[in-house]
């Protein structure tokens, strides 16, 4: 593996390509007649996310050797699809940081989230159409629905303690995945009429999705506070289960899980109790399970390229995959 | 004008197509993975709405001889927007009743309501683009931005007293008129290509839209809670200021302003503070003011179709126009 961190080679890459993409992004964020819509927008597109989705749209359309310019408006969709939902989501977890700065919902209020997400969601939509392409149109609609069934799923097993892994899996692979096998896919589709190529994206983007997912999960965890700008244990404090839970669940002796279930049951849970679920994870090495899980899904996602041919792109979002294991925000 | 209900008698001509519009909403409301989703959609699309969005969009494209099957789908679309944005809507406005039900943020919660209502989006994105049409996407995706963007206008100017008219109709505009201009205008480019045609459905919607809303306000003040299903004053009780209280703050002495505004201001409105409020309004006969600005916009509604050919359809989309002034709930 390369020492030199893929995504910021990617980005030095793709920077031509990245500032178009910022540039159509702050024209569709303005608003002439509601001034808060580009307040709020801006707040969140400033906090400096990676801007990992479009940059592995432009990645796979390129990676193709597409040489024309649709693929700056499919990623500007898919980065607006994403921050609608992060906005929403916000909304609906009760967030109050995100990437080290205060939430929308914290800075202004919920009403403004929900009614800027959907302006953004639906501006996704209007990005979406000028691509001219009804197949586009059609992965992303499906996704963006898939999304939205997959979160009121997540929202309804909440504090479900007998959650299975396949139901988790279910949850992560629309809640993340899918917009990330979207990106690929849809990139790719820009480049080729290739159908195995289309489909090796496809399964490209959701396999790392997932395993991107899993080591979200883990760092909820493992993670480490003032790096990652937000809290450790946000999943257990607001009664999510995830990987590292379900696992030892599936692991554990009777007592354990009582006590597992019991901590989870608590209506207000304290660091004491963080600490001592961490220490059960700890006795079943979850944490270390978890992380293989997401190893196995990465190692798949690289798999998935295997008939692409090879060039510098490629190998870059092949090298994703191993830093996104280590990654530790 | 007829004695016959106008809308009455569209539900019982279109009554085959209306059926298939509740099939599809049905089929497409479904979610395997989340028992969630339709139960609320269940609730909110049984609550007994009149479905006049669909109704003005099969009724265009087929007052042009549209003969094929796509409006359905329209229609469909046109009503997924519509119950997405009421869901929004009762988050908001914190809500509590509709159409006589308990709205869905009380029978659940604030967070499901935004997801189902994402859902919903989504879900018409999906619907619309299976209609294979780009211009249809076009007028739809737009459609759908203004609405959102005039949501959060409306949003920003809750308790701005100094509210102007021109802000005020921007607002009923985006929220409100465009679905209904959409839905006739799209039903209209099922059926034709001649523009001038389609423009005639699109402003026809649009001025309809406008009056539909001026009544809304009107009754807001007017109206009988019993007969709405909704509480009378909901506007001043949000600090929602309308047409009936922008209107009199232009007319009014410089007393009766301060009034009214600092009814307004007041953190907790009473009924004593409504019936005030209403005592102020009779004094510049603004209920009845606003009734006439609904009748202007009904009668350029009607207008709008001079030239599209006369046929039975035609004549009842002419006659809700003026229905709709008589409206009670």
């Amino acid at each position: 593996m390369s020492s030199i961190d893929p995504i910021n080679e990617l980005q030095k890459l793709l920077y031509g390509r990245l500032e178009l993409v910022d540039q159509l992004s702050l024209k569709m964020m303005k608003s002439e007649n509601a001034p808060r819509i580009p307040e709020i927008t801006k707040h969140i597109f400033s906090s400096g996310g990676k801007k990992l989705r479009p940059l592995m749209c432009i990645a796979s359309a390129e990676t193709l050797n597409y040489k024309s310019n649709k693929h700056i408006t499919l990623a500007a969709t898919i980065e607006f699809i994403h921050t609608a939902t992060l906005l929403h989501d916000d909304v609906v977890d009760e967030s109050s940081t995100r990437r080290g700065k205060k939430t929308a919902n914290i800075l202004w209020d919920n009403k403004s989230s929900v009614l800027v997400g959907d302006f953004l969601f639906s501006r996704a939509f209007q990005l979406m159409v000028s691509t001219n392409s009804l197949n586009i149109l059609e992965v992303l609609s499906n996704t963006a629905a898939l999304i939205t069934e997959s979160e009121v799923l997540q929202l309804t097993n909440i504090r479900n303690i007998d959650i299975d892994l396949k139901t988790y899996f279910k949850i992560i692979e629309g809640k993340t995945a899918i917009l990330f096998s979207a990106a690929c896919e849809t990139g790719a589709m820009l480049a080729t009429n290739n159908i195995e190529h289309i489909k090796c994206f496809k399964e490209y983007g959701r396999a790392f999705g997932i395993s991107f997912q899993l080591i979200d999960d883990y760092l909820d965890y493992k993670g480490n506070t003032k790096l990652m700008g937000k809290d450790v244990g946000n999943d257990f404090y607001n009664s999510k289960l995830t990987f590292p839970i379900i696992f030892t669940l599936s692991k554990a002796t009777k007592l354990d899980c009582l006590n597992i279930k019991n901590l989870f049951k608590k209506p207000k849970k304290s660091k004491d109790d963080f600490d001592t679920l961490l220490n059960i994870l700890n006795k079943y090495s979850s944490l270390e399970s978890t992380k293989n899980e997401a190893i196995k899904w990465s190692e798949m996602a690289k798999k998935s390229l295997l008939s692409i041919p090879n060039n510098k792109l490629k190998k870059l979002l092949e090298e994703i995959c191993d830093n996104i294991i280590l990654r530790k925000l």
